[in-house]
């Protein structure tokens, strides 16, 4: 097989010439042969040992490159799976006019290049509210006092803070003190302090899930353990039987992916788990501000604050390219997290924290929020519409929230619905993609189809597209 | 000693009660010491052990304090010395309007509170070309495509790396290419993933310098080795003799905090030494854009872009609250620093990148370092005039250039000198601060005097207040 691709790599004729070396060549070459869709979605990439002794370079070079282009999103590594073409392609703008050769939008590309993307992950990027994001940096910015310019400590601006504490205990019944909220640079940067802080042992992590959240945790020292997820959110009676076990990751809001909030006595459970053991409950709220048919469950920290770590971040409700997310901490972990986070290594701009106090304080944040729940709402809406109308086989699972929903499929058709969905140059994953594979298997097939991401003139057709790649009805 | 001031400690009225509990009250009570003058710059502290059996509290929470403080400029801590207030106190905004009690500008306030400070660190943040940024974030974010706001990559925004290309090529004769260019948030976070990317073994730093780019060096598992400094800059020619050397960490275009620039003897010396060894030169340029008697000497890295790391900032040029930074790397490390930065942890948020990428390519950059060296300069000329007029006996050493200008004492009486300024209001640093410990003593005695960051009208007073603590002429 190995030989076989390898062979199918000369084919590709992998380019290594042009300006910045092999690597930047490599990665140019490896790029093209995805965006063109020479290599198709899922498709699994030779060793680097095997290209590398292909083309004729060092080993070294071509691990580098698939490093990169994992951090970039063209490929995946899964353990075990190897690495291959991502199924999840980041929606990219399509700058047709600055691009020479191509076909632009319109009639489309070759079938294995998705033209749609349901695909989790990223919000509805162009609802960036550009002016008045704008107007609250001016606001802001004229505003400031000169010392904002200067250097300021991994704390986060007190502005911010004080705005977010406010804010926070209303929309999520957050019980904060701005002392005890620190502003980091997404979500992935909070939870590598914590797991740094919580030093060694095991984090408990939902049996589904993002498999970088895991990579992070490892990274920092801590290994994770599975805590299975069922129809109720989290298993969370179950860490009392763990041992070595410091804290555990939870979405109790809208679990990640499977849609489900956390119940009540899990709820409860998670916190007597806590107390019991003096551990954390690192609360993921990432979409905490989207539920639809009902005012949202407050967040698991109301209960306490000291036990449990509250993570929220603009992320997904404004956008992930401002890198501002937050943690409001128990208080015994602020000074360790401040200490790691240290003086200059980790800091977020400060323009961007001022501007966002000021779009909070202003009221900006709340109207787009409004905006955006109708938007997403109206999304979710017509998708459950079409698949009532032409797919009543097929199941939505989960609560109306988020920017994603749950369908449940047949079993053991879910390889087959993302096959046929390729064919229909639709972008979309199972939810066995976000399986822990150190969790006991699971005979569940099922989507998750992210509804927030595609741009309006396309929703239609990716929901089509959807339609056509569903195993049919009775 | 330690008794004694355990007892002014007492004297002092730590006052912890208030909300947030034990550690916030203690930071709120420190602070409050510090700010009201109660507290003099260069106090020794009392040992974190001795302080809370004084109060009665547990010692982690009087370490922890200490660090915070330390992290937020209030504190310092040196090996050795223990920890002190600090003589730098960063200029803070002075919001007399919003904090009830006090004195507000006008009357000066006690004489041990510093009224002036001429402490390096900070450019003059009041000259932050707020209507400039904010007209090219108007233009950066009107003219972004959707996917902008989206999730990026560890790299750096393309656009930033573009012009920051043909700019660095351009004003510091740095040779770069786009792909070799990594953002960072700001030079600390480069050094540290430099330090980390090489791993064991010692980096030789100048022995004038910052303790605390050594001390990032040392958390990420280097060992520093002192380089002595003289009037031709780092005696890099002794870098042969040092083993175990994996890179070197100067300051070519203005040694800081001496003032003088690398001979090129010296330039040649340590390219020479990097190639024979395949070790790195770290060239940290940070102010090199700021010389005021001729063209700036081009950057080292332009002799050797494959063993010499170009790192440059905004925090000199523009506002140190932008945290963002650059490296040009070596081909070699570029993949080894993107696989460490990760797809996450380590971002700067892309709007101020995409800001400052249009405040590039606009000309809006050079147009402000134009107006910045005008007004740096200026305030250089009136500090060297003054001491010409008045103290004929002090030596202004160094070249014209940068933030800060370096001032020979006769031997013996740097302490007496800063001790006669605190008498005068005026917080100032000697260059013995600057001595990395680990290098052999020097009977050398010197003022580093930052020009840049005082208010305009301040200044004056500020010189004044220097020329009346220095030591009297013949």
């Amino acid at each position: 097989m190995e030989n076989s691709w390898a062979t199918f790599g000369r084919d590709l004729h992998l380019d290594l010439t042009g300006p910045g070396g092999l690597r930047a060549a490599l990665l140019r070459a490896l790029r093209d042969a995805v965006r063109s869709g020479r290599l198709a979605p899922g498709t699994r990439l030779p060793s680097s040992r095997s290209l590398a002794a292909d083309l004729g370079i060092a080993r070294n070079t071509v691990a580098d490159a698939y490093t990169e282009l994992v951090a970039e999103g063209w490929l995946s590594a899964r353990q075990g799976s190897g690495t291959r073409v991502a199924e999840r392609l980041l929606p990219r703008a399509a700058p047709a006019a600055r691009r020479a050769p191509g076909p632009g939008p319109g009639p489309a590309g070759r079938a294995d290049r998705p033209r749609f993307a349901l695909t989790p992950g990223t919000p509805d990027v162009s609802a960036f509210p550009r002016t008045a994001w704008l107007a609250a940096a001016r606001r802001a910015l004229t505003a400031a006092p000169s010392e904002a310019f200067g250097y300021h400590t991994s704390y986060g601006r007190p502005e911010l803070r004080t705005v977010l504490a406010d804010y926070l205990a209303r929309a999520r019944g957050v019980r904060a003190d701005p002392d005890r909220i620190v502003i980091c640079a997404g979500f992935l940067q909070g939870l590598a302090l914590l797991s740094r802080v919580l030093g060694t042992g095991r984090l408990a992590v939902e049996s589904y899930g993002l498999d970088f959240h895991r990579a992070v945790i490892t990274r920092a020292g801590l290994r994770t353990v599975p805590l299975p997820v069922d129809e109720r959110g989290a298993r969370t009676g179950e860490l009392t039987a763990l041992d070595d076990v410091r804290g555990a990751l939870l979405t109790p809001a809208h679990q990640f992916p499977t849609g489900v909030p956390l119940h009540p006595d899990r709820r409860a459970a998670a916190i007597n788990w806590a107390r019991a053991t003096g551990g954390f409950i690192l609360e993921d709220d990432y979409d905490g501000e989207f539920r639809y048919d009902r005012k949202p469950v407050g967040a698991l920290q109301g209960l306490d604050p000291d036990h449990v770590v509250y993570l929220g971040t603009a992320s997904k409700s404004l956008a992930p390219a401002l890198r501002l997310a937050w943690m409001v901490l128990p208080e015994r972990l602020v000074d360790p997290v401040l200490a790691l986070k240290g003086t200059g290594e980790w800091q977020s701009g400060a323009l961007d924290q001022l501007t966002l106090a000021e779009f909070l304080s202003s009221g900006a944040y709340d109207r787009h929020l409004r905006g955006m729940r109708l938007r997403y709402r109206r999304r979710r809406d017509q998708l459950v519409a079409a698949l009532a109308d032409h797919a009543p086989q097929v199941q939505v699972s989960g609560i109306a929230a988020g920017l994603h929903a749950v369908l449940e499929l047949p079993p053991g058709t879910e390889q087959a619905v993302l096959q046929a969905a390729r064919r229909q140059g639709l972008a979309l994953e199972g939810l066995s993609r976000f399986r822990d594979p150190a969790a006991p298997p699971a005979a569940r097939d099922a989507l998750v189809v992210a509804y927030g991401t595609p741009p309006d003139h396309s929703f239609a057709g990716a929901v089509d597209a959807l339609l056509r790649a569903l195993p049919p009805g009775e």
